[in-house]
Formats: structure tokens, C-alpha cells, sequence
């Protein structure tokens, strides 16, 4: 038995069509990934997990949806407009630019080799467009390079349409933008991507307990769908990597390079940081962004303030906020990863994704053993119709070749439950089940199937 | 009984939380709109309910993601670069930029008055940015401005990953921007919109029949989750405003402006094209792009061909494709205002949404009597923690204010079913379940309930 390597991964991917490059059909457009058919499936799956896990099951909780599109004052005053940027460097020579992080420390252009770099400058990581006919300073909006921000903007707002006390979080999953020099890695360093934030807003002094709790919450639901205790590990950021906002952050790592060495083997799928204060003060009426270098940004813009009353103590109060926040991208192929095996069963190779059945594209494949018999193809579509009307069952009906492979291709895609149709179907109005992980097989009468694999996906 | 207008709605949208306005904070970013805790279930729901009906009950579906910032080159070859444009005219003494369409016969700036307008100039409508570090002709991507594109350039990569043939259909679900001159009218003219699209592949001859079934396969999906047949029309293209492409396109309108008169009433929600060969024979190795002036553009810069091979006829061939596309927006906003009605019952005033139950964003609220008896809490707690563990029924435990204000509130949002505990219920486990359209009340048994409210949302 063996587990999965990231090359097998970006293999499986395009064969079987969960992910392919953005816009391959002209070359590509580097940094953009489209999710196919599969790929569609289980992500969207990752993310109403989440969104079950931390909307539906809780009380204190409201989900937005806003828009990625946003006034360039939200950057500004979020202070992404002045600091969100890496240092480049133009080689006199070539005309290149590079990131200087990158660069020799010789200090020589790594295409041509000349030593003849500029200084490095600033290069803002935001995506800007123009709204309206003319360009000017006024009308320039970015795509947001977090969702974080579309949420503080919104605090006031959901506040008063829904009454909550703290604590309380508000969540959204969303798409977000970044302009990055040297896009690579598959869809580890990308310019288009998703996320699933939580923005939990507590009673200051409450923070630290509650970024505990939140930490210990996210690692649960990550092994309650299946990643391996051993395959994730937290991280705590010492204090001279913190952003200069956050109090505490701890990241969660996957193992996305099992056949790497040791210290390389990890990389981050979810961030949890106290970002305490810092949001909220600097999206208020009258309120003060402040730098790293000690600077501060008065809010001169915001048309109204951004408090919360705390009736127990009669104040009007800033929250603090704590943040999980996770990549859907990085995620949803760490879930991949983490169900792939390859087998070697009674001298037969098959593929396999053992992943949670919530997660699992499709759930049942119906199959009828042979395709140019018309009655047998005729039942199996009815039982596909007839699982499929459940609503939580997504259900295939796969003709696609012999059974051995219609298996094979299930497995691959991770399909908890194969039900094959056979002649004898016909008159018994029985048919076969087949347990992925197991490659056990039952035989079960038509009239008990749903109840039968209902049971079994719980 | 009265029902829905616009302004009823625009202020229901802002009180419970269904919908603000983008960036407000900051004065907000016309033509963008942020969703609100109610909204954005109420989106997410109608997606869900879209999806599940052209993904889930259909043997002929495939479902991708595509990302959004697209390589120029594909909206080259759509025709978007050269053609997706509104006429604009400027003012010469107050500078300002007027949609030319927009603009008196007179030809006088509509808001200084001068006649001293330039003749009308192409104003492309697609949001563009730069990637990378340096700005050059090469790396323009654009912001899709309609999800079809990303869907016809992954023609091939997803028929080769699921051996796929015709018909067959290909769906998404996503955003799509338009630099709008001049955005309006609430949701109905924006920048940031999203679509629900399908792409049916058929065989070029069947495509008129597969037209005609696909605009009575939509019109049964509203009639189904309960837009009232009288509030939904088929508006039939009629031949000079086809698009150049189309053969045939047939719109769904809505009744959005009631209150105005009857030949203004009604607007898009989503229209059904007959594309023909036109887009696969753009996005295609050694294809071409056909404009409306007779011109034409040979693809150059595809890397592989699209075409489909067919069996029965051994030919290599370029399918028809029908388009059923819809504006999520638009479409939410349809249900919101379809369910609204004001009644007056027993002499008192309630605001009621009768949301089919798929579609309202909370089914089941739970409601202690009395708040500040904990035990009486600790039990509506218990059971909304049970009800909500089925997984389906997304319950709220609403303990803000007295019962009848809860019961508004919840009629305002349109959930079907309030379950209240009272003093009686600590002892024999029974509770009150109110329904929201009879207002009738039964008295259950706690351990029967989740059985009771399932078989009724059923």
C-alpha cells in the first residue's frame, strides 16, 4: 500500500478531472486554476462541511456574502493600500523584475547573472481596476486581497439587523485576489483563490481563552472528516514573524510533501490569530490605522462608527476579534491527499480515495452490469432516480464500461457505494452493493437499498 | 392582503439583514451589494436548489468551477474585446462621459445643457487589470464578464475526463463582472453579479427541439418553488434583437415592478439561447470568430482543437450548444418578492414570506417562553442542538424578545416553523409548533418532532 505524493495528486487531478489550469485552452493564465467536474463536487462539499460545522451548528453565529469588488477606502484605512506589498528589484540589464527575497546575495539578476540590480521598491500585491468611464484616484477599487475586510465593514451593519451579543462571529466563504510575482507550486502560491474565514468578536480580556478554544475547534473538525492526526501539526509564530496587528497566531500545517525531508514535508492550510482590536479601530468613524513603523492613518472617511454597547457595563466597547481563517484550495487538496492510497489486493492495483462520505463527490454509483441489455439499463436508471429523489444521496448512473472498471473509476473519485444491477436483478429485484474501502459486497433487496446505504453514510 | 413592491422589499432587505449596499461605511461602491446574514442563506439556497435540479437529478450533468480572472485571449476570441461595448459620448464643456443611448435626440448634455457633445465613442464593459509587476499588452487578464466563456474553453478537458456524449450539459456557478456607466436600480444594473449557467451540448439538428424543452424544463423549476405562474412570462426574442450568434433566444421575465404600469412591470430573470456552433467555433485550434459586421477573426492562438467525435457517424463534429442563464441576484430577489405578503389577521398586522422551505434561510425556530428561566432555555437549547444534528433542518434558537415579537420576526424571514417551549413543556414534554402560513398552532410531543417537521417539509 502506498499514500499519496504530491506528483500523484497533480496526475489524478487532470486525469480524472478535479482540477485544471486557468484558461489552458490559450496557454494558460499562470496562478488561475479551474475546478472540473469532480473537483467542483468535492469542493463545494469542503465548503457546506464548513459551513454546517460552523453556521448551522452553532447559535452565535451569521454567515455574508459580500461583495469582492471594494471601495479602495476599505483597503486603505485596513492599511493594505500602504503595506500590502513585496520588494522588488529591475535588473538594469535585462529590464526583468524579480522579488528580492528571492534574489542571490550576491546580489547578481538571476536570468542574465549581471550585477546590475536596482534598490529594491515596494510592489503592491492588490489587484486594481477602474469602476466607470474615466480613470482617476476616485474610482479605483481592488479586488480584495482577504475577505477579513469585507466582513469589518459590515460589523455595524449585522449588528443591528440581527440583535447579537458578544461573543458572536460572523463568517463567509469568498473568493480573493493577489497579484503574486512568481506564481508556481500547483495551487500553493496562486493569484486567484478561496477561503472560509470566521470572524469570532469577543469582549476584550475574553481573547486569549477564546483563541485556545477556536484552535482545539479547528483541529477537531479537520480529524472529524478524516485527516490523520500525524498528517497535521499547529505551528505557533514566534513573535518576530507576528503581523504587527496580531496578539498570538497559530497556523495549522498539512503534510502536503510526504516524500520531501522532514522539516519541508509541511505547509499551512488555516490560520487562527488574535487580531485583538486592531480591525475594528481602523474601520470607524473618527478611528486610527496604525503601522508597523509606529505611523497612524486617522479615519476621515468612515460614515459611521463601528462600537458595540455592552449593556452589563454600560460602555460602548471595540470588540476583539479572533480569526480562523482557512484556504478552501488548500483544504480541499489536503483532503485529497490525505484519502488517496494506492492498493495491492489479491494481486490486483486499484486507486483509492478513502474520503468521508459528507465529502465524497458522488456517493453511490449505480451500474448495470451489462449496457446493451435495455431492461437491466432501464432499472439500474430507475434505482439512480429513485436514490437521487432522497436529495442528500448524489447518485451516478455509470455505464461507462465493463464493471471491473466502472469500480476502478469509482474508487478513483472516492465513491463510498458501487450498485450493480445484474440479470439476475431482473426477477429478484435484488442487487449488489460494493463498500469501497472494503471491497465487501452485499446483496440487498431494491425496497431496503436507501435505508441500507442511509445507515452506512451517517 | 397586500403584496410585494420594490420599496417594500428595498426596506425589508436593509431591516433583517438581507441585503446592504457595498462598501456603505465607506459611502459605498455603486453597482456593488453586499449579502446579509438572511440573504445570504436565502442565495445560498436558491443555488443549492438550482444545482440539485440541473446537477444532482440529471444523468447528463457535469458541474465546474473556472476561475474568474481570465488570459486575455479567451475574451479575444469570444468577440468581448472587440465588441462588448456601450457607445459613450462626452461632454466637451463639463467634461463628463453620458451612455449615448442615454442622451436626448437633441444631443444636449443631459446636465449642463450645452450642445457640445463628441460623437459617440465604444466603451468596452469588461473590467481589466494587470498581472505581474510590469503592465504590457501580454498580461491584461480580464474579469469574466459572463461565466460561458469559462465553461466553453473547458469544452475538451472535461469531455476527456468523463467520456461525456452528446447531449450533455456542462453547469456553473459564479460570479461575472460589467463596468456599468451608469448602475441603478437596486440590484437590476450592477458591476458585481452572479450567474447560474448551463451549457447543453446537443447534436446540430436536435438543437431547436432541446431549445423548446429546456424553456419549459425552467419555467416548471420557478413554478416549482413557487413563483406564481401569473408573475412569470416568456418574452420571444424577436429577430432584429437577437444576438448575432443566436438562432433563437426566448427570456423569462418577472413581475419585479407591480406597482407600476402594466407594459414596465415585468424584467429578465434569465434568458434561454440558442448558441448554435458559434462559441466552440471560436474557442477552437484553427477556428474562427464571426462578427456581426461579417467580419471575421482566425483563432490563432488555441492549442487544441474542440470538436466531438461521433460514433454512430464517424465524424468529427462541433456540437450546438442551448444556454439556460440565470442571475442569481435577480432570480433571489424574484422569491423574496413572490412569498412577500402583508396580512391582517384577527385585527392584527403581520409581514409574512411564504418561502417554499427549501429556499427560507431558517426552518425551524425554537423559542423559550420565558428567558430568564434557565431551565425552560436549557431545553429549547437541547432541542434545537437535536433537530439541527439531522443535518437538513437548519433550526435558530431565538430567545430576542417576547413570543409574539419572535414569531414576527420569524414570519419576516419567512421560516416555516416556530417551536415554542412554555412552563407545561418542563413537565410533559410536549412544546407548541406554529406554522407560519396558517398561523395554526399544534401541540407535540418533543420526542415525535423532528418526524412531525420533516414529513411537512417534505
Amino acid at each position: 500500500m502506498a499514500g499519496a505524493t504530491m506528483d500523484k495528486i497533480v496526475s489524478l487531478c487532470k486525469r480524472r478531472g478535479f482540477l485544471f489550469q486557468g484558461s489552458e485552452l490559450y496557454g494558460g493564465l499562470q496562478g488561475t486554476w479551474d475546478y472540473g467536474p469532480m473537483g467542483a463536487e468535492l469542493k463545494n462539499n469542503v465548503k457546506r462541511a464548513w459551513w454546517r460545522a460552523n453556521v448551522y451548528e452553532r447559535d452565535d453565529m451569521e454567515g455574508i456574502d459580500a461583495s469582492i469588488l471594494m471601495n479602495r477606502l476599505v483597503l486603505r484605512y485596513s492599511g493594505h493600500e500602504a503595506t500590502f506589498s513585496d520588494p522588488l528589484v529591475d535588473c538594469r540589464k535585462c529590464k526583468k523584475r524579480f522579488r528580492a527575497d528571492q534574489i542571490d546575495p550576491n546580489e547578481k539578476c538571476p536570468e542574465g547573472g549581471a550585477h546590475n540590480l536596482t534598490e529594491p521598491r515596494p510592489f503592491n500585491l492588490m489587484f486594481k481596476t477602474t469602476v466607470g468611464p474615466i480613470e482617476n484616484d476616485n474610482n479605483i477599487p481592488y479586488m480584495r486581497p482577504e475577505m477579513a475586510q469585507g466582513i469589518f465593514v459590515n460589523f455595524k451593519n449585522v449588528l443591528d439587523s440581527t440583535n447579537r451579543k458578544l461573543p458572536f462571529r460572523i463568517v463567509q466563504i469568498g473568493k480573493a485576489y493577489r497579484n503574486e510575482i512568481t506564481p508556481k507550486n500547483f495551487i500553493f502560491r496562486v493569484r486567484e483563490f478561496e477561503q472560509m474565514e470566521i470572524e469570532y468578536f469577543v469582549l476584550p480580556g475574553t481573547d486569549e481563552e477564546w483563541h485556545r478554544r477556536w484552535i482545539a475547534d479547528r483541529v477537531a473538525w479537520y480529524h472529524q472528516y478524516g485527516i490523520r492526526p500525524g498528517n497535521l501539526k499547529l505551528y505557533v509564530q514566534p513573535p518576530e514573524e507576528l503581523s504587527h496587528y496580531s496578539k498570538a497566531t497559530t497556523d495549522l500545517l498539512y503534510r502536503f510533501f510526504p516524500e520531501r525531508e522532514e522539516d519541508k514535508q509541511f505547509d499551512e492550510v488555516e490560520g487562527i490569530a488574535n487580531r485583538t482590536d486592531y480591525d475594528l479601530t481602523c474601520h470607524t468613524k473618527g478611528g486610527k490605522t496604525a503601522f508597523k513603523d509606529g505611523s497612524f492613518l486617522q479615519n476621515e472617511h468612515a460614515v459611521f462608527k463601528q462600537t458595540y454597547f455592552d449593556q452589563p457595563t454600560n460602555t460602548h466597547l471595540i470588540p476583539y476579534v479572533i480569526e480562523p481563517s482557512g484556504g478552501v484550495d488548500r483544504i480541499t487538496l489536503a483532503f485529497l491527499m490525505d484519502s488517496y492510497e494506492e492498493q495491492v489486493t489479491e494481486g490486483k492495483e486499484r486507486t483509492v480515495l478513502h474520503l468521508h462520505p459528507d465529502l465524497a463527490p458522488v456517493k453511490v454509483a449505480v451500474i448495470p452490469l451489462a449496457r446493451n441489455r435495455p431492461n437491466m439499463v432501464e432499472m439500474a436508471k430507475r434505482i439512480k432516480r429513485e436514490l437521487q429523489s432522497a436529495g442528500r444521496l448524489r447518485t451516478l448512473f455509470d455505464d461507462s464500461g465493463n464493471i471491473g472498471k466502472c469500480y476502478a473509476r469509482q474508487d478513483e473519485i472516492g465513491t463510498p457505494f458501487c450498485v450493480t444491477i445484474d440479470h439476475l436483478s431482473l426477477e429478484d429485484q435484488q442487487v449488489t452493493v460494493r463498500h469501497r474501502d472494503s471491497m465487501l459486497q452485499d446483496r440487498i433487496s431494491v425496497d431496503a437499498l436507501q435505508r441500507y446505504i442511509e445507515d452506512r453514510l451517517a
